[in-house]
């Protein structure tokens, strides 16, 4: 079992981290860090997962263009926020002068190493490279002098993210202590099937950049591809895993505790997600397959209706039954249970497809909790998914009604 | 050309509607109108489309039942609002209750004609049965006493709508004046690619079931099933259409007056969903086939980040973009065009896939007003589709967030 740290890329051995405020967005405060760098000591094995959407932004292009040139070897990623630098002008180059510059601060050989690059922010605004042209060469001085800070640079990728994700896990395999640590930023535009949202994971551990990549891609697809705040995939989405290739390890014991990294980082994001008040877990279990199960749970943490009703501490459990329906799941409206949970106890609303006569206020008490669990069982099959969201309230619209100004 | 009218149901010659209050929903005030009946002199040729939801309700499964048993014929229809009978005790049972009492109320013989029913409201509630069977006699004799109301009939099953939605359209064919009338209600759980919602069209036009029928699909398609308020397909969604036969007519010109009628209705849903303050249309053109062009739409007004963004009249047409990419359409990004129009004037903002510097107060002057078009140019074929949709609000979250109290 995985050991849960407060730490982030900076946990794992051979990596540093670092960030600044660049002042991409124009006005925005001192104090608004807006670029990172995560870097290693040496080459690292590396492998990503990026957005499926068509749009796609020019760093996740490049980034995807840096990993075939270079056979799966990463050093560095260099990320910004503020601006996702995509369907913008200039795009390709200002990411590829991106990547130039944070050679040239942190004497990379481009032959030896890559360097790989991120952005997420406004799309379609052109990227304000002077600043990070400026900025590059200090924060590259800041990391270098060991002024590490694995929470610095998970700040500088924050959005309109309200809590920091920055964590790390620890487990033993092989006689070794190995470590997996991670960033993220994420809180609107979040929706299942992508690559997804911004995340550099980072490990000690010693395996070649395809077992990675199968790691990472298992790992994210249980995690982050579950995650759902409003239905928008982004056009920026990316994912890195580099490995510094200290310790050998099982390679189970790896993928066990990159998942359970993850699936914290996942429930940090659905909490965080833009304006929300309640994290939902919606698990459905009783189906034939895995897929069914995870199709249904989506379904239902991308309902607008469920997730006002969660808002409104609503036991409104027609509406799940509505989202499971419009799904193109076969299952029988008729055997379906559903439940909800949270720390404050536990109330079954429908047996077998029908509602049940619940005790309206005690639904209310448990509904009010931070996290609501929505447990639904389809009694057709043994396969099972859990999925995350969060509720819609006023506030998500507060903050999109008005993102760019 | 069809002429539009403010009639409603009981435009078209041979039909009486009326509406009453029953008291379905607990506690609702007197002047509240909850129950209808929609009915022809003598039987009909009917139509029906209904939701796609797996999840369907009691009248929806009843009434497809009753229309195939009577050969697609159709003398009433009766609905109520304040509840959806669906997945809720004695459901199947107190739809066939209704239909039965609404039989002996007008004394239609169920061997000869036949009498459908539609629900709306909340889900997993037993229906209250006893109030709606005292008040269908009197409801009965109101539309018997040819004390007609169009009106009263479409108030009678609107919900959380705000704006009554009943109208007409009269056209000239084979020298006669046909006259098609339709009502709806429809505000929220409103999403494409349903039967859809709940609607009573009624014309005198003399075509078989068969024609009516493809003829309804054909309009549906293209009109209600293009309008999306919050992602949400219902259970109870049901479009019904009688035909009392009283004039003969081209068929080309019923599909063409039928189809305006729809795109009519159409509007005024988008532009009443739950909470909305603008009116979106999204036209999609320059593409390879119709089917591409409705999908992209259709991602468009679904987007809770685009909807948002016009809500606070910000022409944010990056989330637009992203919203086209993360459809399954081939297109390609770097032709794409995209203008925002309305009636203060129009203001292109994307060409071939990248941003154009553009005014932004001339962007919000433009964006303040109550109907916004997005039109967007694939530069890639011939084909084109149009959806309606309306922007996210803090009143969306309010309606949703206490539904059911």
């Amino acid at each position: 079992m995985a050991r849960k740290l407060t730490l982030g890329v900076t946990g794992p051995r051979g990596f540093r981290a670092g960030g600044i405020h660049a002042g991409v967005k124009a006005g925005s405060p001192e104090d608004k860090l807006d670029l990172a760098i995560v870097t290693a000591e040496r080459p690292c094995e590396a492998a990503a997962v990026f957005t499926m959407n068509r749009v796609q932004a020019a760093p996740v292009k490049l980034s995807r263009e840096i990993l075939a040139k270079s056979g799966h070897k990463l050093q560095t990623i260099v990320l910004n926020s503020g601006n996702a630098n995509c369907c913008a002008p200039n795009d390709m180059e200002n990411a590829r002068r991106m990547v130039r510059i944070t050679e040239q601060a942190l004497g990379i050989d481009a032959f030896e190493s890559a360097v790989a690059v991120a952005s997420t922010g406004v799309i379609g605004t052109e990227l304000n490279i002077d600043v990070i042209e400026k900025a590059i060469p200090q924060l590259a001085l800041n990391v270098a002098m060991a002024e590490v800070s694995a929470f610095r640079a998970a700040d500088a990728i924050m959005t309109t993210d309200t809590v920091r994700k920055s964590l790390a896990v620890q487990y033993h395999s092989l006689g070794n202590t190995v470590t997996i640590g991670a960033m993220a930023k994420g809180s609107g535009m979040i929706h299942p099937n992508m690559g997804t949202l911004l995340c550099v994971v980072t490990t000690d551990a010693d395996l070649p950049a395809a077992k990675l990549q199968l790691a990472l891609r298992n790992a994210v697809d249980v995690t982050l591809n579950r995650v759902s705040v409003d239905g928008d995939m982004s056009t920026n989405d990316s994912v890195f895993l580099l490995g510094s290739g200290y310790y050998a390890t099982e390679y189970e014991a790896f993928c066990e505790a990159l998942t359970a990294l993850l699936t914290s980082l996942a429930r940090m994001i659905a909490a965080d997600g833009e304006g929300a008040t309640h994290l939902i877990t919606c698990s459905v279990k009783g189906a034939t397959d895995e897929y069914d199960a995870e199709t249904l749970a989506k379904s239902v943490i991308n309902s607008s209706l469920v997730k006002a009703a969660i808002f409104g501490s609503d036991a409104n459990f027609g509406r799940i039954l509505c989202a499971l329906g419009y799904t193109d799941v076969d299952f029988d409206p008729n055997r379906v249970d559903i439940e909800f949970a949270s720390t404050a106890g536990n109330i079954e609303v429908c047996r077998a497809g029908h509602g049940l006569a619940f005790d309206e206020s005690h639904a209310k008490y448990i509904l009010r909790e931070n996290e609501i669990e929505i447990k639904i069982n389809l009694h057709l099959g043994q396969e099972s998914a859990t999925c995350w969201g969060c509720d819609l309230t006023y506030d998500y619209v507060k903050i999109n009604g008005d993102y760019r100004s």
